[in-house]
């Protein structure tokens, strides 16, 4: 089963958006057992798109379309479709509906031009999630089919994950069983892991299976992904469960996570458990900490708050960060309190020197750690040492 | 003069690496007035690779081939230009005493395998420029040319830079130069500002030059790209400022910043020339407003802070919200405050009121939005909808 993407947008060619749709749209085919071997952006011109979507569809069984579905006169994704597939485009009253109760669930009206995005090719059928103003579509091409998905990143993946994996899944038929767990590491280099991990590699590479792969992604951690190849679904989770347990045994407590599991899901996790509750000093960090806890927690049931502010001095010691986190503690009326500060650059502190300081429930820790690149990827890496250093000490105590 | 580009590796159709090489070189083409209609992503397959360049040759008048010239066993771009061009490839001694130099100018020694790296296509010319381990070629193919470049950025950029592109002007002789701009909006959709532009982009369909293109870019509003195309700079810069000063009197104040100014930018300079200061609430947004200003003002010289709390209460109208921004005003000792609260739901006001407070040299204004989507997308608008209000209410009074 192979599937190809085509990315479709003027804007994509010239640079002014870097087309992260099908990376994720690769990821999300490797991880399903989907070949893709190639990806073509193409601008928005009716000739050259049709080109390019009919030589995809002679070398591969499946084609995604992703852009072009907007109300504008340059969205001709459809008419392109219909076509490849030497049909008209039909309105659908009834999508006319769905676009104008969106509009007016916002608070807005519709315009003539979103009216467009209601014409589907005959044959065609929609895609049923609809999270915006413009249909998907799904469209049989003999025994192949091309999927036309918008641009909007929550959009595609929400089409993507409800409709075109299952139905490529149901294509392909029974098949091999690929599975795959993401094993989340942070605190450790990519060649440290490979060293750690470099005998039981060598003694994979001869079983063939699984296989284990790193992903260094930055302040995600480094990913290490465990894919099993079996014809039995059982199977496969049994090798994963297995695989997984020995890496742990051999990295420890570096593992943080598993798959989509992020490392403040897995802190609000632990402290919800205990009844615990956080909130943080954000002076270095400037509101990075909360923003992603907030998102996690949007209730605010674990995570309490945040102060912002800006940092009145610099400081000597890790004593400094946990007093700031103490003070935050009493203010916030909470279990738990964080603060990252900046050190005093002298001939011992070298610049971008940190120091992380934690108090749960009166205990206190202080980290110092040396953080890396501009003021902006520096913050980054301040929240995820906090975070860790939270989630170490809740491990060990 | 068509150009196109060509990235490899297995690791971009996979998605763990996203290709910004490719719009990289795509705007740098745009800028260089050469068209780049296609491009394209292939793993590291010696016959795919020959089959795409292959295609990319015949429908453009140069490639560049991006990744693959590496030392390992799977990076076979050199194999495949060889070939493509009928010729053997030949180890260039020169060449692999200049990377055993670069290795050793880094105190490590040369493995065998970085010799690959100095093997050359017979006809084919090494790029001057050598910033890393991997020599860029330059391949002769009939009156066309393929260019291999490394996939590291900073190895590729100073390819493209140096020689590349003066490469492909000087094959083009002198023509067209190509610039544009784009004015960023928010405020209106996208089918809105279709409208309003109707008569004015009939007219451009006429004239041609210059032309007119939307693209919706989410919290980001929607972007109007102006694009002129002429023989001569200063001409070309004469048409962007002639459309500019047009599309801002239609659409007048939703034009909010230029190219890359953000939001927050813009306000940031309007506060900072008035020597105003701000401060923020932040219940409903959970510290975002906060990231994105202390992003653009990490010495918090005009944002002087933002207090995360979880919500208390939900609001029945806009006078709770400009209430928590005048207390955030005296909290924080600002000029302005800004808060943003969820309302009260009843027949009304449906799911997703928001009323936006702020308070200005202290000066009331409230508004109320209507966001879409989840709470994570919701708090992302609520931040770009208080942000622009702030920058309404400076520019109006």
């Amino acid at each position: 089963m192979r599937c190809e993407v085509v990315a479709i947008g003027t804007e994509l060619l010239l640079g002014q958006i870097v087309d992260s749709n099908s990376s994720w749209i690769g990821e999300q085919l490797a991880l399903a057992g989907i070949d893709s071997l190639y990806q073509t952006k193409v601008g928005d011109n009716a000739d050259r798109m049709k080109s390019v979507i009919m030589q995809a569809l002679t070398r591969s069984d499946a084609v995604i379309c992703c852009g072009g579905l907007g109300p504008t006169q340059d969205d001709i994704t459809r008419e392109v479709i219909a076509d490849i597939m030497g049909v008209e485009l039909v309105r659908d009253e009834a999508i006319v509906n769905a676009i104008r109760a969106m509009f007016e669930s916002r608070g807005r009206d519709m315009s003539d031009n979103n009216k467009r995005q209601a014409d589907i090719p005959v044959g065609a059928a929609t895609i049923k999630e609809m999270p915006g103003t413009a249909p998907g579509l799904l469209c049989p091409v003999g025994d192949k089919v091309i999927y036309a998905v918008p641009g909007v990143p929550y959009e595609m993946k929400e089409m993507m994950l409800g409709t075109i994996l299952p139905d490529l899944q149901r294509r392909r038929g029974a098949a091999a069983v690929i599975r795959s767990r993401v094993l989340r590491t942070w605190g450790l280099s990519e060649s440290g892991l490979a060293e750690t991990l470099d005998a039981r590699l060598q003694e994979l590479d001869h079983l063939g299976n699984p296989t284990l792969a790193f992903q260094a992604s930055g302040i995600e951690g480094i990913k290490v992904r465990v894919t099993a190849k079996t014809d039995d679904e059982a199977f496969a989770f049994a090798l994963l469960d297995a695989e997984e347990a020995l890496v742990r045994s051999l990295i420890g407590d570096h593992v943080f996570g598993v798959d989509e599991q992020s490392m403040e899901v897995v802190i609000l996790e632990a402290l919800g458990k205990r009844g615990l509750t956080l909130a943080a000093h954000e002076t270095l960090t400037g509101g990075v900490l909360a923003t992603r806890m907030t998102a996690a927690d949007p209730d605010m049931e674990v995570f309490k708050g945040a102060a912002v502010r800006s940092a009145s001095q610099k400081h000597a010691g890790e004593e400094g960060a946990i007093a700031l986190a103490a003070l935050t503690c009493e203010a916030f009326g909470t279990d738990a309190g964080v603060a990252a500060v900046a050190a005093e650059v002298d001939e011992t502190r070298p610049p971008g020197t940190v120091y992380l300081g934690l108090v749960l429930e009166g205990r206190q820790v202080g980290a110092t750690v040396f953080l890396p690149g501009d003021q902006r990827r520096s913050r980054d890496y301040a929240v995820i040492s906090l975070l860790d250093l939270v989630r170490k000490t809740l491990m060990r105590s």
